[in-house]
């Protein structure tokens, strides 16, 4: 049943056929979106409009909808969970731009910054209440389990994030578990769902946590590398974000691992904030692109995107199918 | 079948027959809440251990109790309920703390203060969803329903609060529109969801979320009323907080409609945090005795607590009922 799985070179890689496959059924989840996200009190629609009509590649939701057409689902549960599954991804958001300080998001101010922390908090309070209404009204049990538990596992990730923040004995082990944690969680979730409403068995549930989990993971890894590759202009966030805030990143992690006494010195002194002009920020580069640990972060992540798309290659080769093995090819092939 | 309902002089009503009547069960909730609290991350039972262990009366795990009482539920699902209440409480404090940069809860240094904003904020977010990962294992939807929706209306509602901070031109219905959703809504649910468990009717739902609802309101007004009041000395929260924060509660707004314009400018600047020295409290406590907005806005949470004691004076007069009833008359009758 398993056919030889043909991938396009790598840096061929776009999220083309991914965005074409699931166009129809985004409309439909996007018009929830914006239906759901309304509240009697303007702040609240004026705020998360603010970073949902952003932009953003929404590619949670487009997971859900594509893991749906793999399974041939013909159904439209999908398309409210999809919506689900995109409200807890920008209340985390804008909750993680509060923790962080940020002042960009997707290329523009930050929501904290143009409408203050406190509303950011409670706005993400909001979505992420709404998400869980939203879930509720499709009624099923198990897709609530997966949700709420895929949610508790982010908020432990993110808080886990902010313990290893700053600390230099932080191992690329507890790294891959908070990216597991904060970002692959929700991925896993997405596809996962979208067995269950097809009334899929088990084992095919298993296979699209394995293949978003994979994938969330890469995308992770890959936009850690981003950060420091000297050879990527602008990306959505501010270009040191991570080096400033002290984020203990893989990147870095090699580097501190593989570098001298000396450069070491300079890493303890950056992630505790103690080096952050953009002199800093140039020689963390410089020591990263030293030990190639761009390169070395990028392969991971290839690791990664290699096990999701091994963990979909049994499923019959349709144009799902090949969506979502180019949707990992591009994760790691990506310089933005 | 209704009875006559015999009640207490108010001021000698107090909390002691609602918790004896629950103190089996809270023992059991209270158990439920420190076991699901904990995490492999040390922070967060650390953080929420710190609010959870200090203190607070656990009002509303109590009358999801005290209503299971009430109907004779013979059950024990409610347990687990009322902690996801009692967590959704405490993730709502955490952020609450947060976003008024409060220094003081419960008497002690507030979660923020100790641990950090960005901790609290997530911490928070936590406790919520671990809160809906409770609620499914409960497994009744029409519970999940009821929760969430409480949750998205608490959100809601906080948003609405902090659009009306320092807007003098709110009126007490506006005032009470925000009572009803971050405070009540919760008492609603809270006490609705044991008459769901105890599969009674929608009547009987709907007697116990208007106790509920009413009870909140009382609560939420004499909470206000103190913060103000010159006879209260040392209550939980730092005396004065409400005013510095600029907050509308009822006894500004009362002072305010009947005060001078003279009056109205000093509540102007007070309100747009010009004004908050110990001599501004002072002088705001005068104002707001001169026209008795202290015993006006309790005398309006009395209204709500005789709005909640008639809600159950249908229901056979057991314990339970006649504790819920002295509950309701503490919540107008307490200084602190």
């Amino acid at each position: 049943m398993s056919a030889t799985v043909h991938t396009l070179p790598r840096s061929e890689a776009s999220l083309g056929p991914i965005l074409s496959l699931t166009a129809d059924g985004m409309n439909q989840v996007n018009s929830i979106i914006l239906d759901r996200m309304q509240s009697k009190i303007p702040l609240i629609p004026a705020l998360a409009g603010h970073l949902i009509a952003g932009g953003g590649k929404r590619l949670r939701p487009m997971l859900t909808l594509a893991s749906g057409a793999l399974l041939e689902y013909g159904g439209t549960r999908h398309h409210k969970l999809a919506a689900v599954v995109e409200f807890i991804h920008t209340a985390t958001l804008l909750h993680d731009d509060v923790v962080d300080g940020s002042d960009m998001r997707r290329g523009k101010q930050a929501a904290n910054v143009v409408f203050g922390n406190p509303a950011a908090v409670l706005v993400g309070d909001f979505l992420f209440s709404r998400s869980f209404e939203l879930m509720t009204e499709d009624g099923s049990i198990k897709v609530l389990k997966i949700l709420s538990n895929a949610s508790a596992i982010i908020a432990e990730g993110e808080v886990d994030q902010l313990t290893a923040q700053r600390q230099l004995e932080t191992t690329e082990e507890r790294y891959l578990q908070i990216v597991g944690a904060k970002t692959a969680a929700l991925f896993a979730a997405a596809c996962r769902i979208a067995a269950v409403v097809a009334e899929r068995d088990q084992d095919t549930e298993e296979k699209l946590d394995a293949y978003g989990r994979n994938l969330g993971v890469a995308f992770q890894l890959a936009d850690d590398a981003i950060d420091y590759d000297s050879e990527v202009g602008e990306s959505g966030k501010d270009k040191g974000d991570d080096f400033r805030e002290g984020k203990m990143t893989l990147p870095v992690i090699l580097a501190y691992a593989r570098g001298t006494d000396e450069e070491r010195a300079f890493w303890t002194d950056a992630m505790k904030g103690k080096r952050t002009s953009d002199e800093d920020l140039a020689h963390a580069i410089k020591l990263i692109a030293k030990y190639d640990a761009v390169n070395a972060t990028r392969e991971r992540a290839r690791h990664y995107a290699d096990r999701a798309i091994d963990a979909i290659s049994g499923f019959p080769a349709n144009a799902a199918r090949a969506a979502m093995i180019e949707a990992a090819q591009f994760a790691v092939a990506r310089r933005f």
